[in-house]
């Protein structure tokens, strides 16, 4: 049986997790509320950076004895193995909770069974609370990444009506609105790291880096990716303190994602430019489109898509809309490929 | 005071006004609904084809006494001068008609004081019911006439994510889905006429009808209309007997809508290609953009707009969008440019 107050809570769990979303990996960001007796919030918790506690851990020691006999409203099916830190199942049955309630089920070979440890334990286990609105969400990158082995890669890029980056004489300040630059900063404060291709960052010369609308720096930095045999000068604003940054070989997309996966990153942001995204599209490592579309027009200017192994429209890549939002006075599209 | 029953009415009356969009020209499709003392409705109509009667008549014809102190509720200001047709106001007094409900006021000179002229007869007036509604729908078009002597062009085209038209080969079969075509065939039905680049009649060879699904012709068919200076071959398609067809010189813009004007053409759908929209966007011919935006991605091939006039960012075309909707898997965005 699930009740509204679990739902709340469960709407609580996500809360947390988004807060933490891009400091985390290559654990999940999950968010977990503990409920007392009486269905009240005793303990909320996040995922800590990795080798810190997992989020149920931070949300009993927050519940303290409050959790004996109560509720662990999770976002992700509890871990029953013993990673950096020991198992959530045994943390959880030794705070003397009685029933779990969780969004995700853990698709890991090596952390699933959580549910079945739990059970075994006494505890009385529901799963799939909202679990749409978290695979969609906070955990999609991970569960991407725990199914595939290959980091979650949006692939975002702001466009006019017309499909164009940029006028002809190449000036683009400003395409997309304030509103849409904002929300582009605050999405990169939550991935683990931004790619962008070496012609981009020679011609653009782009900092890569999550801003305030002031210019700020925001805390989070995401790790800078500069893909691209050619040479970059070490005078580029990519290369300068305010984030770490390396330099991959192109050619390849899918060697690109395994090298970041080696280095523990989950969730990718691919800003461009149109050579770039067309590589990793043609070698289907594009897992979301992300679409800023001005109301612009231009009729003159280069495409925000370039080359992605379509000659004819029978090759064409499909997506389906997942969502269709206004950003200011932009559209913002949400689209994902489709297997073909 | 606008009570409850006369916003039901005038939805009634916009909906009739509806039915007769595209048969009316260079007359404005209105809709009247009559309202007997008790509020009941008593007559409906709309505006006949050039010629006939307005819209006023003919709802007062179809409540014939039943008029005698009721309510008029109508799309548009009754007229009060002598057309083809005697003045509208004369009629609504004669009937008995105790109140008039209009939504659009006349901003045509000759026209215009018909609600001075029903007040001065002892008839209530209240003007602006659903306005909005009526101004950006079925009126839009003629309004837009009325004030500027040009007819109103709705630019449309399909394209994918990325702003392509075609694949690198040509090939465009099918970009939008058959909601979306479906959906132009019923706009195509309900315009004075279709314009086509002669680019675009040569390297396509499109029919330029209203077609259902099945392709079978529908009632109504709008004036098609090539537009260049290169000869079409007299073979095209667009030369056949579905519907009446006439080629006007290129150039300038301006001088094509003056022409149309000539004949009567009030709401025009300009269907491309990509230099005959440019074309008529530097013109600032071009009134309303309404876009078909597949969730697919090219990477190459032809953009749907061609040179614009524009150069640099700051010679942009800008838009505001009025509505973002779904059309089956397709994102449809109405946009006006702005003023600049």
């Amino acid at each position: 049986m699930v009740d509204r107050g679990e739902e709340q809570a469960m709407r609580a769990a996500i809360a947390a997790s988004e807060q933490v979303r891009g400091t985390t990996s290559p654990n999940p960001p999950v968010g977990c509320v503990i409920l007392g007796t009486g269905g009240e919030v005793v303990g909320v918790g996040a995922t800590r950076p990795p080798g810190g506690p997992h989020a149920e851990v931070v949300a009993l020691r927050a519940a303290g004895e409050r959790a004996r006999g109560g509720t662990a409203v999770v976002t992700l099916e509890p871990c029953s193995h013993t990673g950096r830190t020991p198992p959530c199942t045994d943390a959880l049955v030794e705070a003397g909770i009685k029933r779990v309630v969780h969004a995700a089920s853990d698709p890991n070979p090596l952390a699933s069974g959580g549910a079945e440890v739990l059970r075994a334990a006494g505890v009385e286990v529901r799963s799939g609370l909202l679990v749409d609105e978290v695979a969609a969400g906070p955990l999609r990158a991970w569960l991407h990444f725990a199914r595939t082995g290959r980091p979650h890669v949006t692939w975002k890029y702001a466009a006019t009506l017309d499909g164009r980056s940029a006028a002809a004489d190449g000036t683009s300040k400003w395409i997309s609105s304030a509103e849409s630059r904002a929300e582009v900063h605050r999405i990169r404060a939550r991935v683990d790291a931004i790619l962008a291709g070496t012609g981009t960052v020679r011609a653009d010369d782009p900092h890569l880096t999550a801003r305030a609308p002031d210019g700020a720096l925001l805390d989070r930095q995401p790790l800078r990716v500069v893909v691209g045999d050619s040479d970059v000068p070490a005078t580029a604003k990519v290369f300068d303190d305010a984030a770490e940054t390396i330099q991959l070989p192109g050619g390849d997309p899918r060697a690109v994602l395994a090298a970041l996966a080696d280095r523990g990153v989950v969730d990718v942001l691919l800003e461009g430019g149109p050579r770039l995204a067309g590589a990793f599209l043609a070698a289907r490592c594009v897992d979301r489109v992300l679409a800023y579309v001005a109301p612009v027009l231009l009729g003159a200017g280069p495409a925000a898509l370039g080359e992605a192994g379509v000659g004819s429209i029978s090759q064409a890549w499909r997506l389906q809309i997942e969502e269709t939002t206004m950003s200011g006075p932009d559209v913002r599209i949400s689209a994902i490929p489709q297997e073909s």
